[in-house]
C-alpha cells in the first residue's frame, strides 16, 4: 500500500513505551519485525513517575530514532486509583486480581488517549503503524486493553488521518501481546533480550524506586516470571511480599 | 439507558471549547438541549494563543459547570502549519479555499486527540455525552471533521470506557454543526444569544488579539456573517483584508 510498508528497511513504528516490562517487549518486537522505532511516553501524573526514568532506560538500550516525553495532565479529570484518587490494592490473591471486573487502578480513557497521541505522531512522520503492548488476559480487565477496542482504534486512524484518507498510507496498530499470559510475555522478551530489570511494573514503588511486590502489578510479575520459568531480575523493597 | 440520560436536569456533556465562533455556539447548544457543561480547552501549541483566551471569556459568559484547560505540545510532533511548521496562507479565494485537498494548517490527528481527552473526563464525570464543533462542508477538507469520523469515535467511546462496557452510559458524540453552513451556524449562534464577539478565529492575529482578515479562518467567517446578514462584531487589525 505505502512504500514505508513494501519497503522494510523504511518501515516505521511508533511504539507506546510506559516503561513496563509489557511496552519494552512491544518495542523488541517492533525492532525484531525490521521497523525503525519512535518511542513515545506519556507523563500523565502517575503515582510512579519511576516508569519515565524506566523507559528511558529501555529506549537507549533497545535503540530507537527518536524518544518523546509528553506532558499530561489526566489527574485532573480524576477517576482512578493511579492518578491520585483513592489507594492502590495490595495483597490481593490470584483469584481477587483476575476476578471482580474493572479495579480502581484504571484510568479513564488511558489508551484512547495514547493511541490519538501515537496516532498524530505517526501522521507528522508521514506515514508510521503504532504498536502498543495492551493485553487482555493478565491486565486485570482494563476496557481498553481488549481485541475489539484495538480493532475499533485501527479503523478510526484510517478515518482520522490525512495519509488515511488520501490513501497515502493507512495506519496499522498492532498489540502483539493481546492474547498473551504474563509467561509468554516474559519468554518473548528473554527471547529478544530485553533486559526486564530496566522495567518497572509497580503502581506503588518506594522512594528509591524499588517494587512494592504487593499491588496488583506486581503480583501478576511475579507470577510471570515463576510461571515464565525465567529469574526475576527485579529489585523488590526490603519487606516486600 | 442512564439516569443521566433519562432525567433531563442531570444530563452533562463535555464540550470542547476552542474558543472559536463554532464551539461557542456548540456549548450555547448544549445548554438549550438542556445539558450541564463541563468546557475542554487544549493549549497544543497552536500559534493562536488568543483562542484561549476567547474560550475562558466564552464559557464565563455562556455558564458552565467547569472549565478545564489543558496544556499538550503537539508541536513536537510537527506536520502542521498551525503550529509554527510553515506559512499560513494568506488571502486565498473562496474557491481555493474550498478546493484543494487538506490545507496545511491541518494538525495532525487533532480532533482524535481532543475527543480522546474529552471520553477521559466524562468517563470521571461517571458519564456525558461529548459536543464538538466540527463542520464538515465549511471546514476546509480536515479529514477529522466528517460524519464518518465521529460515527467511528462513537462506536470507540462506547468500547473503551468502564461505563460503556458495564452499561453504566453509553457516551454519545454529538457534532451538531456537521452539515450545517457557516452562515446557518451564525444564524443559529444569534437566535441563542451567544456574543459571537467574544469568539476568535483568526489563524494568524496580530500582538493585540486582533483578526488578519486574511488567512482561510478569517475569510469563511467574514462570509459567514454576510451570508447570514448578520453584523460581524470581530476586531480586525488595521488594514485587514
Amino acid at each position: 500500500m505505502s512504500e514505508g510498508k513494501a519497503g522494510g528497511a523504511a518501515k516505521r513504528a511508533v511504539v507506546l513505551l510506559s516503561g513496563g516490562l509489557d511496552s519494552a517487549t512491544v518495542l523488541a518486537i517492533a525492532k525484531s519485525r525490521g521497523y525503525t522505532s519512535y518511542a513515545l511516553t506519556v507523563r500523565y501524573g502517575q503515582r510512579h513517575a519511576s516508569e519515565v526514568e524506566a523507559a528511558r532506560r529501555v529506549a537507549k538500550s533497545l535503540g530507537v530514532a527518536a524518544h518523546r516525553v509528553i506532558d499530561l495532565d489526566l489527574k485532573g479529570f480524576g477517576g482512578s486509583a493511579l492518578v491520585g484518587d483513592g489507594d492502590v490494592p495490595l495483597d490481593r490473591s490470584d483469584d481477587e486480581i483476575g476476578e471482580g471486573g474493572i479495579p480502581v487502578t484504571y484510568v479513564p480513557a488511558r489508551n484512547t488517549v495514547f493511541l490519538s497521541l501515537a496516532l498524530a505522531w505517526a501522521e507528522a512522520l508521514g506515514g508510521a503503524d503504532i504498536f502498543i503492548g495492551v493485553n487482555a488476559l493478565d491486565y486485570s480487565g482494563y476496557p481498553d486493553c481488549r481485541p475489539e477496542f484495538i480493532e475499533a482504534f485501527r479503523t478510526l486512524a484510517r478515518l482520522a488521518t490525512k495519509i488515511g484518507v488520501t490513501g497515502e498510507y493507512a495506519v496499522d496498530v498492532q498489540a502483539p501481546l493481546v492474547a498473551m499470559t504474563k509467561a509468554e510475555i516474559i519468554r518473548t522478551a528473554a527471547t529478544l533480550g530485553v533486559d526486564l530489570g530496566q522495567t518497572h511494573s509497580c503502581y506503588q514503588p518506594d522512594d528509591a524506586g524499588r517494587a512494592c511486590g504487593r499491588c496488583d502489578s506486581c503480583r501478576l510479575r511475579k507470577k510471570g516470571f515463576a510461571d515464565a520459568g525465567v529469574p526475576d531480575p527485579t529489585t523488590y523493597a526490603p519487606g516486600a511480599g
